[in-house]
C-alpha cells in the first residue's frame, strides 16, 4: 500500500502555504498565495483554487487540513479572524462541499504546535507553548501531552496577551489595547525599524524608509544577518520584549519548552537570544535555568505541516 | 469511625490562618498570626506554634497540610518566596520533624483552587483559574479537570504575567516590572487610594493619609461599602485593571470560570463588576460572553480548606 497522502494548508494573516504531506512529513507541489486584500468572497476561492492547483499535481490525496488564522468552534466554522473577512463562514463545511474531499480545520498555530510537539523541538515535552511570530503572533498549547483547547476551543491566543496596559489599540478588531502582538511580531519588527529610520533619516532605515515608505521584519532580518548595525539593533530590541512576553507566559505555565515559530524565525538568534537573555532575567525563580527557547524545527512549514497531520488523524 | 480531621495552614503574605478541617469541610478552631517582618527561624516557629495550639484543641487530627505563597518542588522543599523569608528550606521535611505529623505542602494558590474546584465556585468546570488577591496576586490552575503544575511544578503565577511593560519593579525580589500584582492586589487597591489622598488632601483618602500615613486596602473596601464615592473610584479603577489581565489569561487560556479569591475579595461586586465590564469589552472572540468572574465561594478560607483537602488526599 502507498503511503497515505493528503494537503495541508497554512493560511496566515499575509499569505498562504500549502503542499501535499505524507505520513513521513515529505512535502511536495507546493504552492503559495498572496491575500493582497481578498474580500470574503476572493478569500475563499483562494483556498479552493490552492488546493485545487495541488491536488491537479496530486489527485490521490485523501483529506484536506486548514490551518487558518482564526478561532475555530468545534464543527469547524470560524467563530472570528483577527486577519481574514471569513467571520461566521462554516469553513469546513464550505470547504467539504466545493473541494469534494474530507476537510479538517484547526487554528494555524494549534496545526503548528502539533507537528512540532510530535516531530518537531517541542518532541518529548508534555508541557509546551508556541509563538508563531508572522503578521501577529499566533500561539499554540501542549499541556499534560495533548494540544489544549480550553473551554470553548478559543484557547491559545497568546498573542492578545495585554503587555502594555497604556498602549495603543491592537490593529484589526482586536478590542485588546498594547497587545503582546502590537510589541512583538513581524510587523512590529518593521515598526520598529521605520521608527529607527524616522530618527536617524541618513541612516540604513532612514534611507529605506525615504526610498520604499514601509519596511518590513523580512528584510530587517536579511540586513542583520549581512551584519547591518542598525538592523541589529532593531532584532535585539524586538528580542528583548519577546523575552519579556516569554517571562510571563513562562511564569503563568512554566512550560518544559518554547518554540518560536513563524516568518520571524528567520531572524534566528539574532531575534531568539536577545529573547532568552531577558527570559533569564525576569523569570521566576530567579536565578534559575528557564526553560529553552527554539526555534521551530519546521521553521515556516509547522502550520502546513501539522494542519496535514490533523487532516491524516481524521483521514479515513 | 469518627470523620478524618486534618489541619489546614494557608500563610500569606501578611498573614497565617489555620484551623481543624474535617472531611465534610467543616472547620473548628480557627487560629491567625501576623508575620510582623518575621526573620526565617521566626517565620518557621510561627508555622509550628500555629500548628501547636490548634493540636492542643483537636490531637486526634492525622495530618496537617500546608499552603504557602512560594514556588515549591516535589519534595516539599521552598524553591522561592516572594512574600516569606523561607527561601531554600526543606519545608515538608522541617515541619513533619518538627511536628511529628504528616505534612503536605503545596503553593497557597494551588491550595485555594483545589477547594473551588472540588467544592465550591469553580465546581463541575474542567478548565478554571483563580486569581487570589491578597499582598500580592496567587494564581492556580485546573486544566482538564486537574490542578495543573507545569513541566517543574511552578505553573500558576498569574499574579507576575507582565501587563505594563514600562512599568515599574515588581516588589519584593520578584525579577519582574510591571507584573499584574503591582497593579492589582490588595496592596494596589491601598496604592490607588494614597494616590487619591495626594491628589485630593481634602477628601476622604487625602484626610486618612494625613492622619495615619498608609491606607490599607481592606478600608478602601469598607469604606467604599459605605457608600464613599472616592473608594468606590478607587475599586473601579483596580477592577477594571483586573478586567484587563483576567481578559489576556481568557484569551491565552480559555477557561469555563475565572475565580477571585483572597481578602480583596471582601470588595465583592464594587471590584468585579468593573472588572467584568472590562472583561467583555476587551477579551476574544469580540462580541461573546466572556467565562464568569465569581468569588470564591469559600472567601479568604479557601486556601486554608485547600490545604486541609490535599492533606486529607495524602493522609493514610
Amino acid at each position: 500500500m502507498p503511503p497515505r497522502r493528503v494537503i495541508g494548508i497554512d493560511a496566515g494573516g499575509t499569505k498562504l502555504l500549502g503542499g501535499v504531506v505524507d505520513e513521513s512529513l515529505a512535502v511536495h507541489h507546493r504552492v503559495h498565495r498572496l491575500w493582497r486584500g481578498a474580500d470574503r468572497s476572493e478569500t475563499i476561492d483562494i483556498f479552493v483554487a490552492a488546493v485545487e492547483e495541488i491536488r491537479a499535481a496530486a489527485p490521490d490525496v485523501d483529506a484536506v487540513g486548514f490551518g487558518i488564522p482564526a478561532l475555530v468552534d468545534a464543527r469547524g466554522a470560524v467563530v472570528w479572524s483577527n486577519h481574514l473577512p471569513i467571520d461566521g463562514i462554516p469553513f469546513a463545511q464550505v470547504m467539504s462541499e466545493r473541494l469534494g474531499l474530507p476537510v479538517v480545520i484547526d487554528n494555524d498555530s494549534n496545526a503548528a504546535i502539533v507537528a512540532e510537539h510530535r516531530h518537531g523541538a517541542a518532541r518529548g515535552y508534555d508541557d509546551a507553548l508556541l509563538l508563531a511570530l508572522g503578521t501577529g503572533i499566533g500561539g499554540g498549547l501542549v499541556i499534560g501531552g495533548r494540544l489544549y483547547r480550553g473551554a470553548r476551543g478559543f484557547a491559545g491566543e497568546l498573542g492578545h496577551i495585554p503587555l502594555d496596559i497604556h498602549g495603543e489599540d491592537c490593529p484589526g478588531d482586536c478590542p485588546g489595547r498594547g497587545c503582546f502582538e502590537t510589541l512583538v511580531s513581524g510587523r512590529a519588527i518593521g515598526v520598529a525599524a521605520e521608527r529607527a529610520g524616522r530618527e536617524q533619516p541618513e541612516s540604513t532605515f532612514g534611507r529605506l524608509l525615504a526610498g520604499h515608505g514601509e519596511i518590513r521584519g523580512g528584510l530587517v532580518a536579511e540586513l542583520a544577518h549581512d551584519g547591518d548595525g542598525q538592523a541589529r539593533a532593531v532584532l535585539a530590541e524586538v528580542g528583548a520584549r519577546l523575552g519579556i512576553g516569554i517571562a510571563g507566559l513562562v511564569n503563568a505555565l512554566d512550560p518544559g519548552v518554547v518554540v518560536i515559530g513563524g516568518g520571524a524565525v528567520g531572524a534566528g538568534d539574532l531575534l531568539l537570544d536577545p529573547a532568552r537573555a531577558m527570559l533569564a532575567e525576569r523569570a521566576l525563580p530567579p536565578g534559575a535555568q528557564p526553560p529553552p527557547v527554539l526555534p521551530a524545527r519546521f521553521g515556516g512549514e509547522s502550520g502546513m505541516l501539522g494542519a496535514a497531520l490533523l487532516a491524516l488523524d481524521g483521514a479515513p
